[in-house]
C-alpha cells in the first residue's frame, strides 16, 4: 500500500484539516465533533442543507459546502458512516430558522445515523427532513445497503436542492426539488483495479489483471459482474445501457450527462467515455443540454468511472445553471 | 495496462472530441490541424495566449483555454510535443491584432517547435514573444530537457499571465508578469507509481512494490533518488525543503502554496500533505495568502504529488484572484 498518508488512524483528521487552511475564505472545521460549515456561519431565513458519509470519495461531501449548495457536511472515517452526534452539531450549525434538509445516501449506517441525528434536532425545536438519494441502477440490495445504493447522483442532489435552497424556497419546496433530482437520476459504474481503506492495508476486493467489475459501489462493493478487459465504448454501453432504460429515457428528452471519475482514473479517459455516451444518446435522440466530467465523487485511488443521467426540465435546469461557490465546483460568482 | 480506451492511436483525438461536446460554452476544437482554442474566437485589441505540449498532463492544457487564461492550446500526442504545423494555426486562432504569447514548458521538442511556429506566424506579420518555464527544482539537465524542465508553475504562470492579458496589458507587459512569475516559481514532485503510455502499453519506469521516487518529471523522467517508502510528512518535507532553498523564501514573505497530484492520487491525500505544507510553511514565518490543490497538472494515472510555491506581491496576487472561466478552474463569472 503507497499512499500520501502519516498514521492510517489520523487521515480523516489531517486531510479535513489541510482542506480547511486551502479554503478559509469558504469553510470552516469543527475538529470535535467533526463537520464543516461555511465559513459564514448559517444563513438566517435560509432552509440548511447537511450531508455526509464515510470518507473516501472526495471532494465529496465537504468540498460542497459553500454558497448555493450544502451548509455543513459530516465526513466519517474512510468507508464509515459518521455517527449521530456530529451529524447533530453540524445540523445546529446550518441551521437558519427553516429548517434543515438531510441528504443521506442510501448505506444503512448512514440512514440510521442521520435519523438519529434528526431526532436530536427535533428535540431542539430544529425541523428536519431527509431525502435519500439510491441512483446507482447497478443491483438492487447489496453490501451495507437495502435497497439500491446511491452514489454520484448524490452531486447533482445537493447542487440543485441547494440552489432552491438559496434562492429562498421553503423547507417543502426544497425537499421537492432534491427528491425530483432523486426520481430522474441514475448511474452504474466500472472498477478496473480496487481501492485500499488506509487503516486495513489491503485492497478492498479482487481483480484480476485483465478483469474489471462492471456495476461496482462506490466502496467496492459487488457489481453485476466482473468481464474481462474491453474497450472504452464496450464499457461505456454497459454502463449507460441500463441507466437509460431504468430512466426510460426516450427521443426528444433533455438531460444532462455526468462522466464521473472514481479517484485513479485520468481526465482524459473520462472525456473518452463522455465521448462514446454523447454518441450513444445522439443515436437515440436525446439532447444532452449540461455535463458534468471529472472527479466529483470517488473511491479512494480506485481506477474506474461512473456514468450518471439526469432528466431535466427548465426548472431543474435554471437550478443546475444557478452560481455555486465552493471548493470543489464554482461557477458564476 | 487497463485504460478506458479504444485504439491507443486514437486517445488524443477521441478524448478531446469528448472535452469539445462537453464544453462547448467555452471551447471550440479543431480537429486538423489539432488545436483547441476559444469559443468565441480570437478577442481582438487583447494579447493572444497560446501553450501546448505533450498530452497525458490533463487539464493541462486545454482545461485552460478561456477568458482569463489562454486562448488556444495544441495538445501533442501523449508525452510528445505538438508539431510547428498546430501551433501555428493555433497562434493565428488566438491572435487579436496585439501579438501573442507563447507559453511553453521547457522540454527541447516544445522549445524547438515552438520556436518554428513563432516564425512561421512573423512571416505572416504576428508578433510572437515566448516565455519558457523551468520550474522544477530537481534536476539541471534531464531526459528531454537542456536546464530545468517545466512543470506546475506553467498552470500559475498561464493565470496570471492570462489575467494581464485579459485586463489589457500590451505584449512587452504580459511578458514581464509571465517572467515574473517564472522567476518566482519553484516545483518539486514525487512517484509513487509509474504511468503507462497508451502505445507503449507498459509502465515508463520502474519503481519497487515499496520503493517512490523524489523528484520525478512530469513524464517519469528520473528525478534525484529513489527511496523508500515514506510518510507524507517526509515526503512533504523532501519536496518542500529544496523548493523554499531555491526560492530563497523568509520569514515574512507571502506565497500561493500548490499541490498538485499527478493523476492516480486521492484529493484527500493531496490536502494532508497541504496540511503538513502549511505546518513547515507556518514554523518558517512564511504566509501562505493563496492556495490551489487538486489535479492541474497530471502524468496519466501516475500516483504522485508535487508541491509549488510563488512568491506572491501585491500586483501578482491580485491577478490571481482575477475571474477565470475554463472548463478546468472557474473563479469570479
Amino acid at each position: 500500500m503507497k499512499k500520501l498518508i502519516n498514521d492510517p488512524q489520523n487521515v480523516v483528521i489531517e486531510s479535513v484539516r489541510g482542506f480547511g487552511l486551502a479554503h478559509p475564505d469558504l469553510v470552516r472545521v469543527n475538529e470535535d465533533p467533526l463537520y464543516v460549515s461555511r465559513a459564514g456561519g448559517a444563513v438566517q431565513g435560509k432552509v440548511g442543507l447537511v450531508s455526509g458519509g464515510g470518507s473516501g470519495h472526495e471532494p465529496l461531501h465537504a468540498g460542497y459546502v459553500g454558497m448555493g449548495m450544502l451548509d455543513a457536511a459530516v465526513p466519517g472515517a474512510v468507508f464509515t458512516s459518521p455517527t449521530p452526534d456530529p451529524i447533530f452539531e453540524a445540523t445546529k450549525a446550518a441551521d437558519g430558522g427553516a429548517g434543515v434538509l438531510h441528504i443521506v445516501k442510501n448505506y444503512t449506517g448512514d440512514v440510521l445515523n442521520f435519523e438519529t441525528a434528526a431526532e436530536l434536532a427535533e428535540a431542539e425545536d430544529i425541523q428536519v427532513r431527509s431525502v435519500v438519494v439510491n441512483d446507482d441502477v447497478a443491483v438492487e440490495d447489496s453490501l451495507y445497503t437495502a435497497g439500491r445504493r446511491g452514489v454520484a447522483g448524490t452531486v447533482l442532489v445537493e447542487k440543485i436542492a441547494g440552489a432552491a435552497a438559496e434562492r429562498g424556497d421553503d423547507l417543502d419546496a426544497v425537499v421537492a426539488v432534491a427528491q425530483q433530482v432523486i426520481d430522474n437520476v441514475r448511474s452504474m459504474g466500472v472498477a478496473l483495479t480496487a481501492c485500499t481503506v488506509p487503516h486495513a492495508g489491503r485492497p478492498s476486493f479482487d481483480l484480476e489483471e485483465n478483469e474489471i467489475e462492471i456495476g461496482i459501489g462506490i466502496h467496492g462493493e459487488p457489481g453485476r459482474h466482473k468481464i474481462p478487459m474491453a474497450g472504452a465504448n464496450e464499457i461505456t454501453e454497459r454502463l449507460l445501457d441500463p441507466v437509460l432504460d431504468d430512466l426510460k429515457i426516450g427521443s426528444g428528452e433533455k438531460v444532462l450527462l455526468f462522466v464521473n471519475g472514481m479517484g485513479g482514473t485520468p481526465l482524459s479517459e473520462l472525456y473518452l467515455v463522455y465521448n462514446h455516451a454523447r454518441e450513444v444518446l445522439d443515436g437515440k435522440g436525446v439532447e444532452v443540454t449540461r455535463s458534468l466530467v471529472g472527479n466529483y465523487i470517488t473511491s479512494l485511488e480506485m481506477q474506474g468511472a461512473s456514468i450518471t443521467v439526469l432528466r431535466l426540465d427548465d426548472a431543474l435546469t435554471e437550478l443546475w445553471d444557478a452560481p455555486v461557490n465552493t471548493p470543489a465546483l464554482r461557477r458564476g460568482v
